[in-house]
């Protein structure tokens, strides 16, 4: 016995039209119009577009930094994710010099295993290209599944690879049919402000931006696209911010170069005042790259609408302000990046983008969903509603108005950096692989019925 | 009964699946696997690619022009159309200064009724623009559903319009929710070039070209993209044919207008040097713009993938070769503009495009098909494969290896632009509406069974 | 016997040094330390700087403009250009299409012979280029000199010329050794948005900003510019005002042709705020192209200081606001375009520029005298102190601080646009050919001493 | 008594004229027309023009590198120079990382106490910025008259910087005064490259070109010049190649970043082709950065036209092809890069700049001599031809035809890179303070007449 949904408007990033899906062995086994709804369960979607579940390429679950944790781990993270609409995860699995691969993925998998409510999968950081690391590539394609690597240009003596390593990943990924990712801010520069804020008794939040301009997130960009132009590659940067590195990226895809491009909701609708909030609420706010000055902000909804950015990841990395924000109370640079973002996504995205007529229907569920799937090889598993694929599915209700809170959330932080925004529509119920997960806005699910998800080589978006 | 098509790769401009398609009443009933088969007539589709059927967004069928009449008539030029896997057409439908756009509407539906084989639609030009025009607008809308309306920057004295007249037709279609077209040519320039060289005594086919310099092209470009930010209208440039022209439209796209643009596959594998032919042979490649030098084929190849340029049209315009292209023997200027484009679009696009890895398959679906759908009001009606939708299929033999040729295509006219041409993949059977028009290679449509189709407004791509 | 002058700082668009110049038969003779006084007149110009006398490429003297005439004539205006430290003017000739240039040539002849104070040329208006026209140019090279042709893009059904013209124009240029002048702005849709205003009830002067938009004096820029490397010409564009100008100027240099950029002092201290003003004060400040949002300025002066821009013109054309602009109460677009400039454009630049560090000494010296003097054709009779030059000085007191104001200045008409401007910077002493025509402030010239200048043909800048 | 020089044509970077020149003390006394003879020794100019001796901003002399030294020392390269119409050099001064400025001061002084013919003054390398060299900055300004720092981006593990420590070098001299150079190429990459290139066996000449390709010298300098930027400093990049490089230094002056650009004689007139000659020839052109594909040279002859390239230096640092040049017969990163240009840079730039018409010629005295002294601080004591300037003077005959060759340089090296290459024009005489070095195409100089010149801090150029 399959589920049958019916009344349902289904909406893919290229089509929307009204019809009955039919639901078997967690897949799409029918989509038609008068479906034999015989010995099938039906689900009435009336009034809801049947969105594709939503694929949050960028996220940090259960991850150490800065001699803290993140304070949602894969059970809670993945179940705020549902709640949000979103049914699969990439997140990071960070790696350290001089260990081998397998080890930090051995342990990205113990973090993980059996408690994600949602399908997951795993990007890797690399933070040194070395002939041990070189061997080891092929063996993390083949045997884990995991084709997009990351390179980060700041964090300097943290993170921070240098370009040699940038460019060898490239190549390697070039090779090897694996896409790479950069983390683009210049951090020997970025070093440099943040020890002269410091020394000169700048301590506040708001000087995590300062330290940060967003020249140096554009420079890094545009270094990161011609490294990946010479080396004939293809690059993902994540979280673009501003509109110096969209011109980077626009720059380097009209001359060729296979780059892409992923912005954030936070960087969509919040800006750089919010870090010079009263009493230390800045630090809700401390994101690296920043947010920036409001004008950034039509810059990333122009990139989007004209396809210049491809992707919204949440980079979701949620640290509680009272316990683990407050580490920097007296020093902005030990405040921990990152923020929970990843339930809110979604539906920032359809409310500030479709809802205000800024992107299109079908272009929402290419930004939000289709496209991550394609650039790290989920597609057509995952991501689209389409005879044969997943199950993945997001009841929508369209109309609903609705403010975000942290007291209505389901992410394990005591704050919400939304808090307050009004938007308009809500997932209702998803579905992953045919079952409920969520199920009129009760989580029904179960931790650990999740599955890591192999990917195949990168094949272009 | 309907037909059920089996063991099809269906694709998309989202996605690619194999699956069942049931087909009643002339549309899309179902897709699944294992639909129930009773009752219904079955095609196999083993091994082919099933596509929605091509949308041309850009043809000239039996249009007066330079004192002759194109070779190809709405019964001839939509047959062809069918053979080459394109099942809607939209072609131009000239105007007169002075005369009510109702007139040239009617001359053109009394070109067109009852001869086509697939179904079109027609978009109006707009040779001046005055209070008369601008009363007739919205009932041309409502009644005939024609949507979008086209300007010429170039034909000086014969079709060219003023400034005044295009920013004034794009206030109209914004406001009227309609999209404007524009042939982005400087026209008084090139009249000047052109009388230059006919009094030089150069007259031979080459000189159209080194008439026409790209320089123009990109400047006249630039002029419309500014206007329409201007109106904050939005704007669709048929016939980008340079790199110049390209960076206009990205440019202004960057900057948040509205502008959409066109390539033709004349452009795309065809170059300068065919004008150059011995025996007046050049004048079979005489379209307006130009045929380029060979490297702004890369730069037009790059626009689509990076989407840049979002659709392929034919801008069809057949003229023999003997009777009608040597009105021009001694003076090119008299040469007929255009040629035979009609047929080869489809599998020119896809052989160059997605065999050598130049776009991606459901890309190539967008382009050929899907955004000129959503453009120009026919989405989601036609352009898709998706439920409801009308059942213009194209079964696509992806592997089959031929040549083009005038001695095998199906227009009505002495030679082939691409003649040669090796080409991977060819339509095997297209439906119009679930009836087959052409089945395993083999006309099997009637004249008349196309449909005028009525548009509705613009409302983004 | 000469003059010599002694103790001033001599600069030049290359050089600030400190010696005696001696003045013989109205030319410099020697420059030098020490150098034998005796027989000849002393000049004390210590605690000045010794500027060449300031070259204004843009004025319009006695011109019809809009049914009325400017406020000054050869006479006042060439007394006020000298107080202000400017030796020699190159105003515009306007032409009637249909009848001979000589004709006009003739009348601004007249109107000018006997009545100036200072040294002047013509610029010859272009409104239609065809056989006559061409014909007539050599002569007015040779007989006239003459070499420099304006161009209006502007100005629908007065001056405007079509692309045509402008290109023949532009070819003629290239073949006599002349340059080409260009006032940019797209004329069609300027008209087009000047009616509906006025339709729409819209009359006050801010008007005529709001229905002359930046981008379409970008737009005509990069027309002229294009088209400018089509022909291998060379252009001159006039008045520049806005950012969107500088970018089409940039580029098009930056690719290798020779496109020349003029802004005038309006641009750089006023904005377009001040056509808001009460009591129809915004009238005083229209001119065509208008003046800016503010944030054009910082704009212009980086053009300059970088070379994008190489002159500053004054475009002298006033009216009287009692008289005159009040034409336009009921209508902005009867206000006479213009303003009264010619007097403070040297201070501005100097005061605004040198004094505020955004330009350097020498840089001044080349953009308000010697870019003009090499480009128009005057060099190196004109625009430096150098051995053989004329003696045409200004002795500058680089400290003095003053205010702009209409009850000081000494232009023919009621009103300052830069009235209360606080200016660093005052010519004291002004030489013409040796001779002084502002003695210690004081007028000691005469009118008619002036001298019409015959120019040389353009051979770069 | 003094010398008078007569019937010379006297060029400056501003104009053009004729007159007498009298020099006294070493200095430009006076400069007129009938100049008092009696007591000077007159000095025929007829036919000759009389520039300002060229300054040479960029010159290794008695360097060591790469286990060698460079075959020109002071007595030989100054020489050399002074026979090309240079009167001025600066030299590079090494620094070695954790050693006092002094120490590497004092050993430059000591290479050249007593050894030059010409006058001479030195840059100063910056390898890594810390307290220790922050500290000693000042005094080297004040003591020695340094004021211009370079910073090296390549040369990964011998002189190469990190960004950090730009862009302090950046901080300081905006604090200081002064002028921070860069050699601006992506070390980390290139290192890659070169390792992965031997390790293929590929050692030969050409190979140093394929493993530095201009996008990385592109991506370097529009580093530097974003860093110089939010640095709000001063750039000056050496050695500029390529088009790309062009690209990113004319968007920061335009966007108002202060950022000056070099090119040097041998990126004007050679090509990447020489260094593929037959028995290790090419080792003959190994600079870096490198010979790039023809089409840059018309790139960099635009740049310097329109300004967004200012100067020429020679980048000399010879080389004999035996026994040098051959250290990497079997690795071309064993190769010495460098070669002898000091000589030629002069007359090169007039023969393919002012003789083919693609610079002016008070331009050419501007790039060749007067900008590198604005720059450097030795304005207006050099670099022009102005009373109380050092009497530093070329007589040069623009007529002459010659051939630049090894066999009748004067240089201490064993090839000249241009050899056979036909110039038009040669330096005859040339003065030093007023003391001729060359006469008659003789030297007539001393080694050690040449005095270290203490500079100025920076104040634009």
């Amino acid at each position: 016995m399959g589920k049958i949904m019916i009344n349902g408007t289904i909406v893919t990033a290229a089509d929307t039209y009204q019809a009955d899906l039919l639901i078997e062995d967690g897949k799409i086994a029918s989509i038609g119009k008068g479906l034999n709804r015989e010995t099938h369960e039906i689900v009435d979607a009336s009034g809801y577009y049947v969105f594709p579940g939503g694929i949050d390429p960028h996220t940090h679950l259960d991850m150490p930094f800065g001699g803290t944790v993140t304070a949602d781990n894969f059970e809670t993270g993945t179940r705020a994710a549902a709640f949000g609409g979103t049914t699969t995860i990439i997140d990071f699995c960070l790696t350290d010099k001089g260990k081998p691969l397998s080890d930090s993925i051995r342990t990205w998998h113990d973090k993980s295993r059996g408690q994600a409510a949602i399908d997951y999968s795993f990007h890797l950081m690399i933070g040194e290209m070395n002939a041990e690391v070189l061997a080891e590539l092929p063996e993390v394609i083949r045997e884990e599944g995991i084709t997009s690597f990351k390179v980060f240009m700041a964090y300097k003596n943290v993170f921070q690879a240098d370009d040699g390593t940038l460019f060898q990943t490239l190549l390697a990924a070039r090779k090897l049919g694996a896409l790479v990712m950069v983390h683009a801010e210049n951090g020997d520069v970025i070093d440099y402000l943040i020890r002269e804020a410091l020394q000169a008794g700048n301590t506040e939040p708001i000087y995590h931006a300062l330290t940060r301009p967003p020249v140096l997130e554009g420079e890094a960009t545009g270094r990161a696209a011609k490294l990946t132009g010479l080396a004939q590659s293809q690059l993902y940067v994540v979280h673009v911010t501003c509109a110096e590195a969209v011109k980077q990226i626009a720059e380097a895809r009209a001359s060729g170069v296979e780059v892409w491009g992923e912005t954030c909701p936070q960087y969509l609708v919040l800006d750089r005042s919010a870090l010079e909030g009263p009493d230390f609420e800045g630090a809700k706010y401390v994101w690296s790259p920043p947010l920036r000055e409001a004008e950034h902000q039509e810059a990333l909804w122009n990139a989007l609408r004209c396809g210049e950015l491809q992707t919204l990841g949440s980079d979701h990395c949620s640290f509680n302000f009272k316990g683990q924000k407050d580490l920097g109370r007296h020093n902005f640079s030990l405040i921990p990046n990152g923020g929970p973002t990843i339930e809110d996504r979604f539906s920032i995205l359809y409310s500030e983008g479709v809802a205000k007529g800024r992107i299109g229907l079908n272009q929402f569920v290419d930004i939000v969903s289709t496209r991550s799937a394609k650039l790290f090889g989920l597609f057509p598993r995952k991501g689209t509603i389409a005879v044969g694929s997943d199950a993945d599915l997001v009841l929508f209700d369209p109309v609903v108005e609705r403010t975000l809170s942290a007291e209505t959330h389901h992410m394990n932080v005591d704050y919400n950096p939304f808090e307050g925004l009004k938007v308009t529509g809500e997932p209702v119920s998803v579905l992953v692989r045919g079952e409920f997960v969520i199920r009129d806005k009760v989580f029904v699910g179960n931790s650990g019925t999740g599955q890591y998800l192999r990917r195949v080589g990168y094949s272009g978006g």
